[in-house]
């Protein structure tokens, strides 16, 4: 069908003219519009307290004490299972988050522009590995790492992104591709060539050396730092491509640990939902599968852009690390996401496959005639609150988003 | 031939068990026993003046300026000419130089141990890329950084590696290989990995916070800092394997822009040696074939523990970047070198080729009964000098050093 071939033709490019930009860090406050105390924005389509899983939960109470709405943990529960919690999706606020995805009032965040647009996405700092929020850490090292991050590291990288001006993001993205990072379990790359471009203005700006020498360490000791950049990018980019009639390209996809949600360019707004899936991967050693939490967080972003599990060529260390089959084979994933794309970037190649971009614009009628879900390369969270990561591993989409999706498309097309 | 078997065997696991550190950055004269002043180490197997090609040349004279031996460029030719100067390979000093390789007394090193066999070895500082000394460049901006390089750089390094401790550097190599380095011609990601192993540690040994930035901007703007590491690193593996009876491993391999030499391990330190070979590869815009200079420099040392060429296929982006050929076809080089090896390195592996170890211990006798000579990853430098770097490419060590290195071991073996 013509409109629908034009629609999505004018969607990829939208795509593909993107200019991301990382301009600078702030509280979420001041950049995201509407968000206020007692508000919480968390990863995947909307939830209420009494569907959220336990990590989700074991957030939710940890950023209710953070920000000092409650004194303790068991406080925090109450308040939020009595409805004094106001609950959002990351996505309605131009926000993404990874795993539980929490965002509140005074949490620093990635500012990334899509100059070309001119639409502005926003993401809160990595915490790094181990015990942390987005797995569904809240103990005292949690919020202390949290504190810190709000107190000395945001303000130093807000400094720091003065002195260098907005960093072009699609070249790191490039250049990290190159070195064997696929955007979603694996950022050691790009996090180190981040690290490349702020270092010396991190000295630069510097009053304390302690202060440069701390926020360098934090940088440089957490292999997914760049990943909390990767993925406002990636919605700056498929944002602009929202509300093109009849347009079957996907501009979003999360989940928030109970559903797995999608947008579709044609539709705008609406999400299409299905129950998530569990993960197949590794797990950490003492944990398994009956650990696992489902499929949770907003870093699905990052396929909808051709990166991730649609990447998985460029890194074949990683196919290993989640437990894909062997590292060898892994352009396989790559091909087979070009079995339900439109497209490719033809800026984000890929060397081992002679330089072919990433597979890029999920077509949900591509999805549903060959019966190919989206493959996204996840981290797996325990899923009892305050534990944490138990393992990494490949998920599907779940085919019912992308039924219902060609179904609303069809209907709006007087195509059914 | 079991003598020859079990040589090899010992050779082979002493190359292994190396266990390679980063110490310290000293000015060669402190680390170098026997370099003194009015005389400059060089790149390859012995070398007099009027045999050294254009770069080389350049290089010299470069070198004699900014030791303060002459007070200009012609000046210091005429020393050279005139027998003034003493001119060593660097490896008859326990030090290796890329491409011309000039070592002399005040230049920084970087101090490297093998902590198994307590054997140590040096290089001086990478100097980047453009018109640089390594490459036969000799104007003041080159003169002007490496003054620089010796007067701040090195200082702050050595106070960094004193906060750090000793760098264990087979674990920066592993990881760099599963980010697309070879460690010759492509070492942007050991860079990136060194620098955050050493970031914090510049930044809390500051007493400038200037000097912090420079530095710290310095190696996170070159792509090739760590080669000169991987290069000292190398020669500690391959040293202990010097002098054992009867084997064929090579322990050195090296250029000085005029002839190649190897060393091998039954023969000592005895060089065979033989014409270099013009690199195949690609030039930089305005450049071509006539404007290159024969093969050069010491870095070959990390072929001889089964890196650059030997590792071709942990970097699909280098092989289109020294033109060998489809990126996806870089693996084949990495096979081919299986076939003159004796063994893999379980510690260096390949993500691509399924965790496959890098093929390690070139044997003189397989060089010459599969007629397959070591690829070589090299930049070219421009033959006249003064000029810099013109290309990258690939190139064969000459045959006619494997053979007789092979005649001079089956005559020591009475075997002839």
């Amino acid at each position: 069908m013509k409109l629908i071939e034009d629609a999505n033709k004018e969607a990829l490019s939208r795509i593909l003219e993107a200019e991301p930009m990382l301009l600078d860090v702030v509280p979420a406050h001041e950049a995201i519009k509407g968000l206020k105390e007692r508000m919480i924005l968390h990863a995947g389509p909307p939830i209420k307290w009494d569907k959220m899983c336990g990590p989700m939960r074991g957030a939710v109470a940890g950023a209710i004490v953070f920000e000092g709405w409650a004194k303790d943990l068991a406080t925090a529960e109450k308040m939020a299972a009595g409805g004094e919690i106001e609950f959002h999706p990351n996505h309605h606020f131009n926000a993404v988050g990874p795993m539980t995805g929490m965002t509140t009032v005074s949490m620093p965040v990635f500012v990334v522009e899509n100059k070309r647009f001119k639409n502005r996405a926003y993401c809160a700092m990595n915490e790094g590995l181990g015990k942390v929020m987005r797995f569904g850490g809240n103990d005292e090292s949690v919020l202390n790492r949290l504190r810190w991050l709000r107190d000395v590291f945001g303000p130093e990288m807000a400094k720091a992104l003065k002195h260098t001006g907005p960093l072009e993001l699609k070249s790191i993205v490039a250049r990290g591709l190159a070195m064997g990072d696929e955007l979603h379990q694996r950022n050691v790359a790009c996090s180190s060539v981040f690290l490349r471009e702020i270092v010396a203005a991190v000295a630069n700006v510097s009053t304390d050396k302690k202060v440069t020498a701390d926020v360098l360490d934090f940088i440089a000791r957490n292999d997914q730092f760049f990943l909390n950049i990767a993925m406002p990018m990636a919605k700056t980019m498929t944002d602009p491509a929202k509300g093109i009639r009849g347009s079957t390209v996907v501009t979003a996809m999360c989940r928030n640990g109970t559903e797995f949600g999608i947008r579709v360019s044609g539709t705008g707004d609406q999400w299409f939902t299905a129950p998530v899936e569990m993960p197949e991967g590794l797990y950490f050693p003492g944990y398994s599968e009956k650990d696992a939490n489902p499929d949770m967080g907003d870093s699905a972003i990052v396929e909808t852009v051709g990166l991730g599990g649609f990447a998985m060529a460029a890194s074949p260390a990683v196919a290993g690390f989640v437990g894909a089959g062997s590292p060898s084979s892994a352009a396989n994933f790559t091909r087979a996401m070009g079995e339900i794309t439109v497209g490719q970037n033809s800026e984000w190649t890929i060397a081992a496959m002679d330089f072919a971009g990433v597979p890029t614009g999920i077509d949900v009628r591509l999805v549903v005639e060959t019966g190919m879900a989206p493959t996204i390369n996840t981290g797996i969270a325990h899923r009892e609150p305050g534990v944490g990561q138990v393992g990494a591993g490949v998920v599907k989409a779940p085919m019912a988003c992308f039924t219902q999706a060609v179904r609303a498309i069809a209907k709006d097309l007087g195509v059914s």
